[in-house]
C-alpha cells in the first residue's frame, strides 16, 4: 500500500508528534515499552478535545442518548457470555529449539524458525487468548482471575437495565461511553494505530427488532457527517462493508468507516447491527430477564443493538495525519501547518508582545488573562514574530494575537489566522467575540 | 467515628446514587465484582465536570502548567525505581487449615482463624505486593511481567525531560495528569471511597531546590481555595499534617486535605514536598541525566517536586455528600436536593411544557434545542410540574424552564431556581444569557 512518499509522510508526522509534545514513547528513559505511548502537553489536549466533541455530539446534542463509564475490571463471567474467553485468540507456535513463540498464521511452518533457523521444531499451533489476565484479591489462582476489558461495549450491555430503570429513557435510545480497553496484541504497529492499550468511543443504540435496519442506515449517515463536522477531508474517508467472510459472529450487517492513512486505508470506526446477540447471551449467562417493556404497546421484547464503535487514539492519529500540510509560502519557503478544526486545536490563541520592552510584555500578559477565561492560550515572547507564528502553525493554533506599540495608543491588536495567514487589526474589546464567531463558522481551506 | 445518623446519611446517599443513575455496582447482573463501581448517566457527567473543572483550573487558568496522559502500563523498571516493587505491600498470613488468607495486621494472630476457628495454624506473615500484575506478549514468565500503575505520578516523572524539551516550560512549572490507577486492596470500603480501580488528578510542580517550601505553602493555599470554588462547605474541610511516623520515605513535608465524610474525616488530597527523591531515583535506575539547566543563571540542578494529588472518584463522593440535603419546605413536606455547583451539575437546565397538548410540547422542544447548544438539558413532559421540579432537585439541576400558555402569547417562560425554589418570568431571548450569568455568580445557599 505505502509507497516511499507515504512512508516519508508518516515519518514526518511521528517526528513532529515527538518534537512538539504530542506523543512520546512510554517509559522512554527505560528504553520504552513495546507499543505503549504517552500523550504529551499537546497530545492530551487534542485527545481531550476529540473526546469532548464526540461526547457533546452524542449526548448533549442528540435526543435520548445518555452516558456511562463502566470499570475496566468486570466480573469474569461477562467475558464468557460475550464469547471472548472462547473466541478471542490467535494461534501460536513455539520453536522447541530456541523457545521463541510466533503467530502461526504469520510464518511458514514448513520452513526454518525465523530466529534460530532450525526447522521441524515447531509445536502444534495453540490458541493464545488476547485478553490481559490478572488476579484480584490476595490469592492468585483460577478463582481470582479477572481480565482487563478487551472492549468497552460489554460494560454498556450489562448496565442497560440499570439505565432503563433510572434514566427515563425509552426505546429507541442510546448509551455512550469513552474508555480504555486492552488487547495483548502480538503484532502492534503503525505508531499509535494498533497498540495494546487504547481508547474507544462507543455508542450502543437500543431499538425495537424490525427497526434495526432503518437505524443502522441512520447511524451510518450520522457518523460519516460527524467526520465532516470535525474537519476531516471527505476524500480520505469511505465505507467498507463486511463481506460474508468478514462478518463477526454477532453481526447481521457491518460497515467500517475507513480513513486513508499514509500506510493505507484502515478501519477507524465500525458500525454494526449486533441484533439481540449480546443481550440474549447476557440474559442466558446471568439468568436475568433483560427484556424491555414498551409501556405504550405493552409489548415485551429483547432490544436489537446498533453499535457505533470508534477508536479515540486512532481518531487522534487520523486528525494529525489529515491536518498535516507542508505549504509553499514563498520562494523556497515551506511552512508546516496542522490545519486542525479550531475546536480540536490544543491551543486556541497564541498571544505575543511584538517586543518584550516598553510595557508590551505586561500588556500582552493582561490580554492573555482576559482571553484564557474562554480559550486555551499560549504566551510567547521570544524570537522574531514570524518564527513565533510558525511555531504556532506547527501545533495547529488557529489564531494568534500580537500586541504592538499601536495597542498602547488605540487598544487594537493584530489578529492573525493560521490557515490564510491573513492579519487584521481588531479592537481589544471585540477580540474574544470575533474569535468565537470564527470558530463557529470555520470551514477548512487547504493550500 | 460514625454514629447512627451518619450511617443513615451514607445509606441514603448510596441509595440515591443508585436510584437516580449516578453509581451502579459493577457487573451487577452477575452478582457484582468486589468493590468495583460503574458510573451511570448522572455519575459520568458529574465525574467529567469535576475533572474538567480541575483541569481548566490547573492548566488553562494557571501559568506554566501543562497536561500529560501517560499509559497505564509502564516499563517494569519504573516501579523498581519508584520503590513500589520493594515497599508497596501488606503483610499477609494463610490459615493452613482452611486455606484462607488475611492481613496480618488486621487479625489477632494468637487467636483462632476468623473463618474456620482453628487456632495455631497461621503461616508466618509474608509480604503481599499491592500492584496488579499481568503479562505482555505471548510468553508468560518473569520477563514479560508488567504492572498496572498503582499511581499516576511516575508517568509524569519519567516524561519530565520530554516535556522540558518540547514545551518551552521553565522552572517553576507543573505537569498535570488525570487517569486511572489500580491497587489490589484487600480491604476496600465506604462505597467508592477505597476501591481497587480509581482515578487520580495529580499535578507535579518542578521547582528549584530552596524554593520548595515557598511553593509548598502556595499550593496548600491554592488547593484549599479550589474546594471553595467548586462549592464545598469549608467547615467540612481541614488540613492534616503528617507527623514523623506518617511521612512517606520520599516526603520532606506532607499535608492531607481531609473532608468530613459521613464515615469520618478522610483524606481527599495529599500535598507533598517530595524533594528530588523521584528524579534522583529515576536518574540512578535509567542512567539518564535528568538535571535541569537554568538558561539564565547557567546553573544545573535536579528539581524538587511539590505534588498535589487528589482522588477524582473520591472527589465525586465528596461532592455528592456535601451537596446532599433534605430540606423542610412546608408542613410535612421534605425535598431531597443536591446543591451542586452549577458548573458540576450533570444537567444544567430542565425544560418542561406545562402540559403536552396545544402545541406546548413542540414549543418546549424548540426551546430545549436552543438551550442545548450551550447547556446540558433534560426534557420532561410527564407528571405534575411540581413532581418534575422535585425530580430535578434530586439530581441537582440548578435551573428549570417551564413553557406555558403565556409563552405562546409573549415569548416568556418561567425560570425556576433549584436552591431558592424562586420562580421568575423571563423573555425567551434573554434566557440563555441569564442562566450564564447566574452560573458565573453562583454562591451556595443552604437551607
Amino acid at each position: 500500500m505505502a509507497d516511499n512518499n507515504q512512508d516519508k509522510t508518516m515519518d514526518k508526522i511521528v517526528s513532529l508528534a515527538k518534537r512538539r509534545g504530542f506523543i512520546f514513547q512510554s517509559s522512554e528513559i527505560y528504553g520504552g515499552l513495546s507499543s505503549a505511548w504517552d500523550y504529551g502537553p499537546m497530545g492530551v489536549e487534542l485527545k481531550n478535545r476529540i473526546q469532548r466533541f464526540w461526547w457533546r455530539e452524542m449526548t448533549q446534542l442528540h435526543d435520548n442518548i445518555v452516558g456511562l463509564d463502566a470499570a475496566i475490571m468486570m466480573h469474569p463471567r461477562v467475558w464468557e457470555a460475550s464469547g471472548h474467553v472462547e473466541n478471542f485468540h490467535d494461534p501460536m507456535v513455539d520453536c522447541k529449539n530456541c523457545k521463541n513463540r510466533f503467530r502461526a498464521d504469520h510464518i511458514d511452518l514448513d520452513a526454518g524458525c525465523p530466529v534460530c533457523g532450525v526447522s521441524g521444531q515447531f509445536t502444534e499451533p495453540r490458541e493464545f487468548n488476547l485478553m490481559f489476565k490478572t488476579n484480584m484479591g490476595p490469592i492468585h489462582d483460577e478463582n481470582s482471575v479477572v481480565y482487563l476489558r478487551p472492549e468497552t461495549a460489554q460494560g454498556i450491555y450489562v448496565n442497560y437495565k440499570n439505565v432503563v430503570q433510572t434514566s427515563r429513557v425509552k426505546i429507541p435510545f442510546g448509551i455512550a461511553q469513552v474508555g480504555k480497553a486492552f488487547r495483548n496484541e502480538i503484532v502492534t504497529k503503525n505508531f499509535i494505530f494498533r497498540t495494546c492499550e487504547f481508547e474507544q468511543m462507543e455508542m450502543q443504540f437500543f431499538v425495537k427488532p424490525g427497526d434495526d435496519e432503518t437505524w443502522f442506515e441512520y447511524w451510518m449517515k450520522k457518523r460519516m457527517a460527524y467526520y465532516e463536522k470535525i474537519g476531516i477531508r471527505m476524500e480520505n474517508l469511505h465505507f467498507h462493508q463486511h463481506g460474508p467472510d468478514e462478518l463477526a459472529h454477532y453481526a447481521k450487517d457491518a460497515y467500517d468507516i475507513e480513513y486513508k492513512f499514509p500506510f493505507g486505508w484502515k478501519e477507524l470506526e465500525g458500525i454494526h447491527n449486533r441484533t439481540d446477540f449480546d443481550l440474549s447471551r447476557h440474559s442466558e449467562y446471568s439468568k436475568k430477564d433483560l427484556t424491555y417493556l414498551d409501556e405504550e404497546t405493552r409489548e415485551r421484547f429483547l432490544p436489537y443493538i446498533v453499535e457505533t464503535s470508534a477508536g479515540l487514539t486512532r481518531s487522534l492519529l487520523m486528525v494529525l495525519c489529515d491536518a498535516y500540510e507542508e505549504e509553499q509560502v514563498g520562494e523556497g519557503d515551506v511552512r508546516t501547518v496542522l490545519r486542525f478544526h479550531p475546536e480540536l486545536a490544543p491551543i486556541t490563541v497564541g498571544v505575543f508582545p511584538l517586543v518584550k520592552k516598553d510595557g508590551l510584555a505586561e500588556l500582552a500578559k493582561e490580554i492573555e488573562m482576559e482571553l484564557r477565561e474562554d480559550y486555551a492560550t499560549f504566551y510567547d515572547q521570544s524570537g522574531a514574530i514570524g518564527r513565533r507564528y510558525r511555531r504556532q502553525d506547527e501545533i495547529g493554533t488557529p489564531f494568534c494575537v500580537t500586541i504592538d506599540y499601536q495597542t498602547k495608543d488605540d487598544n487594537t491588536v493584530t489578529l492573525r489566522f493560521r490557515d490564510s495567514m491573513e492579519q487584521i487589526r481588531v479592537s481589544r474589546s471585540e477580540l474574544s467575540a470575533l474569535i468565537r464567531s470564527h470558530i463557529k463558522s470555520y470551514k477548512r481551506v487547504s493550500s
